[in-house]
């Protein structure tokens, strides 16, 4: 049996590049905040090998945009956050736990700060903009909550510097991680960030005029024929290897920041409102029973994992995996795993329940320290 | 090019009859709330005929119940929606708008009262749980908002009164429209309700017990052999022809309640604390400048409508279309649009721009009064 499509109708929306999407081939989809995200092109593992090499062209429409303004947009965005915004500039962007009153996860956005009274929170895959407009509304604060039409583009991959320095000249090389800045295209100022949800560095393009965006693409396309640009997407393989962690797969909201490896963007001795602070800290102060790890699962390429597999010691539940791939360049299966305290230890071998029957496992530190091949590519 | 296939990850959700689904042969899924429904199985059309003649289980998992429970779940809720809950029984379920502060619509859910104290809100494609929790948090009410573990599953079809009665006994017909009530399987009490997102009549069985679940399945498909039970999901072309909006697709944050035709669920003139009311007085005083009709759209079958088609008459813009689909039954296409002003009359032609070019429609009340062909059927 072939696997079932993707049935699209409007409210699995479209973006402004999916015409150009559907013709470079897209083979698979997947919906994410209720958007058309492109999972593959020419499989998933030659992807990889391009975005790795390349450089990459991404719709990531789906990185939708909740904008908060207003006079008390700043009071609201922080009661959201567990992290400190009160330092973050105009111009910068910062990677934000959101957690409610009981510091569950409830989305891990950037945030950027356009202005001191308007924030852009470019979301993972859940509504936050219900939850903003639902405390803005019960707190009776001075904030418009709406999700702009902005379709982020991202150029990803070791030439993305290369790319974008041709199209748009050198100075966009000086855009340094998470900063943000104009862009002039056909008279329109975008806002470019240093981002994107890979570890081969590059760019996103808050693209808000859909007019311009098949231009834009076009664009870049032309600008990055000498350096082999191909049609990609997040990459299921590389994220794993790179330590980047989905909302929804990784984390949910039945877990706290803490458990996954979010201490540091944790300011729970601050002194300003935050929600879910003081349930952070407490979990903090007793200690947490669980935390993400890496797995290194032994033998072939595994099923893919679309159901958390369960993890044990031969004896006791040791946790779950939530994501799993084969990774060339690791030589072995590479896993996200929930680890139960005792369990938890890089170095400790497990046993995971995969599709394909029991696999031994070693526990991981993330992100993954490299494996000898990949570490001499990067001193070459 | 073959269309893409939907790549399923831990994010997009499987439920506990997923593997019913797939062994059935699932031709299409969407996402929705996070997780996998089926579009169809033999092909649309062909899983239409099946609807409308014999009786399907429908994996419905997706419908997520939204948990308000505790001493202001029920002024929680009423806040909510801008239909006035006071005289609802429990046992009973409500269909409820629910609006923010603009007015604007929210999600569609039907409102089940499981005590004074707790509801099940049974919600289309929305993270209403995060709206829910939001309010909650921001007015210090208490109440705690969950999604549970509870994965509907629908008996649709005209034949689904004598499926469910040869596998529960005959009292199981006297449950009233969207009443509820318990239903013992295996010594545990599910909910079941006289409900579904069909016109041809059936239930839904609230199931909350996964390990529970394929027997269930398997037992009512052994109980429908001899009434042609076939697998099944909620069908467009039935959906159109028989009226039901989709949130997301036929109406979204950018609409009023009064738009989408849902006037009578809109008790304005009531005292009760409501979010969104004043909003949408406001809007009915001031009369609307679109709504929500049907069309019949000339021609031959159209392609599939993924992103709305503009609707004009000649000159003007009148509106938009936002689902479409081929009506063996009716011999033409059949839409919903949203139409302005001076264009929303039935019977008046418009044209509309489709992707097989301009055709001619002519607007019709919803839901569709049926073609004779249909009611000599429903007659005989």
């Amino acid at each position: 049996m072939s696997a079932p499509v993707l049935a699209v109708s409007r409210r699995t929306r479209s973006t402004p590049f999916t015409p150009r999407v559907e013709a470079l081939g897209v083979a698979g989809y997947t919906v994410y905040n209720h958007m058309l995200l492109a999972t593959s092109f020419r499989g998933v593992e030659a992807d990889y090998h391009h975005l790795k090499s390349h450089v990459q062209l991404w719709d990531v429409g789906c990185e939708r945009q909740v904008e908060v303004q207003g006079p008390d947009a700043a009071r609201l965005v922080q009661l959201m956050t567990v992290r400190d915004l009160s330092t973050v500039q105009i111009g910068q962007g910062v990677y934000a736990p959101l957690v409610d009153v009981d510091g569950g996860m409830v989305n891990d956005p950037v945030v950027l700060k356009l202005a001191d009274d308007r924030f852009w929170l470019s979301v993972a895959d859940s509504d936050v903009w219900l939850w903003a407009k639902g405390l803005a509304s019960g707190l009776g604060l001075d904030a418009a909550v709406s999700e702009p039409d902005v379709w982020p583009l991202a150029i990803q991959g070791p030439k993305a510097d290369d790319l974008m320095a041709a199209a748009f000249g050198d100075s966009i090389r000086g855009i340094r991680f998470f900063g943000f800045q104009p862009l002039t295209f056909k008279d329109h100022d975008f806002i470019v960030a240093r981002s994107g949800w890979s570890k081969q560095g590059g760019f996103e393009i808050y693209v808000d005029r859909a007019d311009l965006a098949l231009d834009l693409w076009d664009f870049l396309w032309a600008a990055g024929q000498p350096f082999d640009v191909g049609p990609g997407c997040p990459n299921m393989i590389e994220r794993i290897e790179g330590g980047l962690l989905s909302y929804g797969n990784d984390m949910t909201l039945e877990n706290n920041p803490l458990e996954c490896g979010l201490d540091r963007y944790c300011h729970l001795e601050g002194t300003f409102d935050s929600l879910g602070r003081d349930a952070v800290a407490k979990i903090r102060k007793q200690g947490i029973r669980r935390v993400v790890r890496g797995l290194r699962i032994e033998g072939d390429p595994l099923t893919p994992c679309v159901q958390p597999w369960t993890i044990h010691d031969g004896s006791s539940a040791a946790g779950q995996v939530t994501s799993a791939a084969w990774s060339p360049d690791f030589g072995c299966n590479v896993a996200f795993a929930m680890l139960n305290k005792g369990f938890w230890t890089p170095g400790q071998v497990v046993q995971v329940n995969t599709l394909d029957g029991e696999r031994s496992a070693v526990v991981s530190e993330l992100p993954f320290s490299k494996p000898e091949q990949e570490r001499v590519q990067a001193q070459a």
